[in-house]
């Protein structure tokens, strides 16, 4: 998916929230916020949402002189996440149909993400989690999704968001005994999961982890490493999950099951949905 | 009020939308964003967001050859706010006091602001309108502006957005007989009322109309005519409508009254309140 206009606005209200997370001196967001724009207005807007982003948030932490700006939030995100589990876990096993029950709260979990909301929302979080029983969710994919989860005998799963790991790790619980493979990026960008987070998670209990090799969000095969891509086109199945997965792959070569919050009106558009909305699609 | 950095975002997200008021031409909304973008990584924000905006919206009707990129959206905000003033007439009238009621619809009617909000969006209209009667606003300020209007013999207006010139109207009838000015802007500036505006709403028949003599947003005192400066100076009242007059005035060495309603974090966090929020504030 190339970049739309309307993603330059967000990417630079990004850039403020990224420098916050870690300071809160005014000269240095003016600094980066500077930068971002003059490199926005330079920008080959025909490459994917994920790449544009990869520059900016690698100017942002250049500037910072910090690696990572998103450690705290999403330290943060993984212990809330992890100590509500026990309980999100309860539910799902007490369910009907716990498979499905753990898609809707890896759905669920599909919240924590700090690209797309300023900051730490209790209450928001806790309205997800709460909606996650009953949330409209396209009921014929869900079965299409559960069927061939049935079918593979080895997923791979496409990691988001740190903390969103423990929810799919609730998920992957469910999967067992199947072969799982859990991916997470390669360096830090913006909150996605790292190998740690995963581990954190305990998904290196259950699943094999790998990285895509990657600083950028999503999943960009062409600059994907040789043993990432191996396990891409192998795998009977894969997940992936969050938007940035999807604006990467919705046109990929191979069938990718998108588990996703909408977050903003231009994903919205392109899947016919609404903000908000929590939406199970597959490219063919 | 110094231009904020979160600002800075919302200004280029405003870019687009006035470019998309006139036409649909990416390559055109594209040349205009860098452009902006350029723009915005070197202005002074030490500058009130009105004349960082003006800068903006100036070089967007630079760039599109177009002297008023939202004279559609103002012709139909002024079309609906015009066929529903009877009805609204009628309800200030039939209600115990009459004169809060109106207060409370021309604050109803500083929802027509397209800066903030994307295009024209019916239901958002009607509910502002419907929570009129009740929407939670200051009971005593209210009370202190209609002791202060009662008080006074002449008033200076300060007008926002076209259509809401309606609902000032309104308000205007109420202040009958005194003498009342109403303000608006020199020349085109997002979908802010120009004469021809305050005209189509009638309020020439009630009232003097001036113009600031500027293209911003707001009232930006340095700038304005000296005619402009003796009524505001000499009125014995200043009630001014929406954020950017509060912006560009809050600090002003004269009594003014604000009628807002919140559109923005930056804005709601000066005046220890929420997005959303109607508000009747003052100077002093």
């Amino acid at each position: 998916m190339k970049t739309f206009h309307d993603c330059i606005p967000c990417l630079m209200r990004q850039t403020i929230q990224a420098v916050r997370q870690i300071s809160d001196d005014e000269q240095l967001i003016e600094r980066v916020l500077r930068s971002a724009l003059f490199l926005a207005s330079k920008m080959d807007y025909s490459q994917t949402p994920a790449l544009i982003g990869r520059e900016i948030h690698k100017l942002i932490r250049e500037e910072t002189v910090n690696n990572d700006p998103y450690a705290e939030i999403k330290h943060k995100a993984n212990d809330i996440a992890l100590a509500i589990a026990p309980a999100i876990r309860e539910e799902i096993l007490a369910s009907d149909n716990p498979l499905q029950m753990a898609i809707r709260y890896s759905i669920a979990g599909n919240i924590l993400d700090f690209a797309l909301y300023n900051g730490w929302d209790d209450e928001r979080f806790r309205k997800s989690l709460h909606s996650s029983r009953t949330k409209n969710i396209d009921q014929q994919q869900l079965e299409i999704l559960q069927a061939e989860i049935e079918k593979a005998e080895n997923i791979l799963i496409l990691g988001d968001n740190a903390g969103e790991t423990v929810f799919d790790r609730l998920l992957i619980e469910q999967l067992m005994p199947k072969q799982i493979t859990y991916a997470v990026k390669g360096y830090p960008v913006i909150n996605d999961a790292l190998r740690q987070d995963a581990i954190f998670a305990g998904i290196d209990k259950f699943a094999t982890i790998i990285d895509t090799g990657l600083d950028c969000a999503g999943t960009i095969l062409s600059m994907c490493s040789r043993a990432f891509l191996d396990i891409f086109y192998n795998a009977d199945l894969v997940i992936a999950k969050g938007q940035a997965n999807y604006e990467t792959l919705f046109n990929c070569p191979r069938q990718v099951f998108f588990l996703t919050q909408i977050k903003c009106s231009v994903i919205a558009q392109d899947l016919d949905s609404n903000v908000g909305d929590w939406v199970i699609a597959s490219t063919q």
